[in-house]
């Protein structure tokens, strides 16, 4: 058994915060992706590489018998049996032991009624960690699906000849609900649009906790920029309620507008499905995405670094907003189809000369697939075959 | 007969564009006064000094009383008849040109029945022209009150030792109605709220055409920059109707939220008047600017020497948005009360060094008075006495 999967991280395209106070966010996903290689192995052993955090484990498949065997509940229960099995005793979970419990969960919780395979399980992601882009939700999908095909509980989709290749809707429903178990695991209280973002890819609706794949959408191209500022969710989203709450005039037309935004991008998108795509589409989107930020503004969830990256972008002609909680973090930049290559390089070159990390990439793409190795980045079939 | 006066320029504080569609506008004076000395003569003749715009004319009172009895009624007869006086044959009026006519046609209308006296009359204003800080309206109230005086229809308040002095209310009605006529003489169709800025001073609240004072406002110190951008009005205007037509649901609730930005502003101006003056009160004052700003930017009307304005200003923690129409033009920075002069100076020579003028000032002064000769400053009292 030898399987290649990958699956996106995820941007809010519009949305962030004012979702919090019952408004829609749109989330798009975002092709960084996170590669799951995971091989059938005769060694009687379960081992984890996960290069990107230096991770590198492995277990005799005797011991983790013996922990299955000990649990009869396969949730709390395990959990906690799991801390103590990884050797966490207080509550503070780095992303190395979160990522541990979540793949020992899935895999004891998935193999639990029969034989516990012997396998090498490889992870290499795109995607920063810790900057609201999903990283931790693509990793769960990815788990959920190369475990779920190795318990023959979905079957692998590829077909000879083919390069990638996606499950039916009931096999995904099956990935999302497991890769959903990861991020709990992981997070605690997930809102769950980082797995469906994850697993069905394209755009998302999310509204009062209701998840709606939207059914098509173009695939943008985009820069995506880490301003390397760190930031905390937590603070972010107290002071923009404490705002609203300081000003409700003012600021509660600015949730009713951010959320016209999301509504009038939603139905630009579903128009560049159906009609010839042209150069006033992207006008809008481009004016979604200045009116936007600028209200993040107003929030209070803007930064200087974020600004640095409007004006940078913007004496390119390019377009740009924060993506996710703000006060630093990451942005996007919308490009434009006729955008040329030597424009977006020297933008990237630009933003990284400001200290920034930037990625040219796009949204709308893909969910969580299977690959033929052949169709894996070379540069990163080498990382996942190193182990 | 020799009378001093001087009036302030206007600003808009917040509600700019927002005021063409039905929202309050708060307008405010602006302490670049325009000052002007009517002294009686015994020539014969009627001169006006006017050397901001190089502008020095003397005519003899026979030809003056030859063109008022040529004319029956002092309206738009009147009006057309001194534009052939003073020798303008097309619509196309130049500042100096429409000065001319509305001294002229307040001159001939006042004097109408009567002697007409012989005098010299010179201003001078603090105010850039055409840059919509109201310096035309300020010249019109200047002369309705100058000249109101030497006609004997109202008083000149000034008593003996006193520095300055106000008229009453039916005197400054009476003074606010004339200063209008000018306004129409040089604005075609003026809104009537720089005129009354002018007349009463203060804060003034404007809102589907109608005027209302505000008692009691503080005086608040300001930065007034001038991006020196040109910008056409009323292309900006229709700029914001465009784009609320475009996006009816975003823009809308725009405009709703910079509403409440000028209530609240109006709010806390006036809880300043009636109880002790606190950080957090200024604390408000700044948030509501760099609210503000960023819906005007929302609405189209930023420009990036305005960009420029509120970033210099911020690096030295003060607060800024554009003033009037955008596009360029003027902006406000706030100054706080314990805002350090070397802090002002500094911000005032960066704003400089960006090629900006940049005048340390107030809001919220007197509106039209006399003054005695001692209390005009000495610069300015050099230039009046200069002719």
């Amino acid at each position: 058994f030898d399987v290649f999967v990958s699956a996106p991280g995820k941007a809010i395209l519009h949305g962030e915060h004012a979702v919090v106070h019952g408004k829609v966010a749109l989330a798009v996903s975002l092709n960084l992706r996170t590669y799951l290689h995971l091989k059938g192995t005769t060694i009687g052993n379960v081992c984890i590489n996960l290069p990107n955090i230096d991770t590198f484990l492995c277990w005799e498949l005797a011991e983790l018998k013996q922990l299955r065997e000990e649990v009869k509940r396969l949730d709390a229960e395990l959990i906690r049996r799991l801390r103590e099995f990884i050797g966490v005793t207080n509550g503070n979970l780095d992303t190395c032991n979160m990522a541990i419990l979540a793949f020992l969960y899935i895999y004891l919780s998935l193999f639990g009624s029969g034989e516990l395979p012997s396998l090498t399980l490889t992870v290499w992601s795109e995607l920063p960690t810790g900057t609201g882009l999903g990283s931790s939700a693509a990793y769960s999908v990815c788990l959920a699906a190369a475990l779920l095909c190795a318990s023959g509980a979905i079957p692998t989709p590829l077909k000879e000849g083919d390069n990638t290749a996606r499950w039916c809707q009931e096999d995904l429903e099956l990935i999302n609900s497991w890769a959903f178990q990861g991020e709990m695991i992981i997070h605690g209280n997930p809102s769950g649009v980082d797995n469906a973002v994850g697993t069905w890819g394209g755009m998302l609706r999310f509204l009062a906790g209701k998840i709606i794949p939207l059914s098509r959408v173009p695939l943008l191209r985009i820069l995506l920029t880490n301003t390397r500022v760190p930031r905390s969710t937590k603070v972010l989203v107290a002071g923009v309620k404490d705002k609203i709450n300081k000003f409700p005039s003012i600021m509660t037309p600015v949730l009713d507008s951010v959320d016209a935004v999301s509504c009038t991008c939603e139905k630009v998108l579903s128009e560049m499905t159906c009609e010839p795509i042209t150069g006033e589409h992207y006008n809008i989107l481009e004016e979604l995405i200045d009116i936007n930020q600028h209200h993040l503004n107003v929030m209070g969830v803007g930064h200087p670094s974020l600004d640095i990256l409007c004006r940078v972008t913007l004496t390119k002609g390019l377009h740009s907003k924060l993506t996710g909680a703000g006060g630093g973090g990451c942005g996007i930049t919308l490009l434009r189809p006729e955008t040329d290559s030597s424009i977006v390089q020297a933008t990237v070159q630009d933003l990284k000369d400001c200290g920034f990390d930037c990625w040219e990439t796009s949204i709308g793409g893909p969910g969580v697939q299977q690959h033929s190795p052949l169709s894996v980045k070379e540069e990163v079939l080498e990382i996942l075959n190193r182990y």
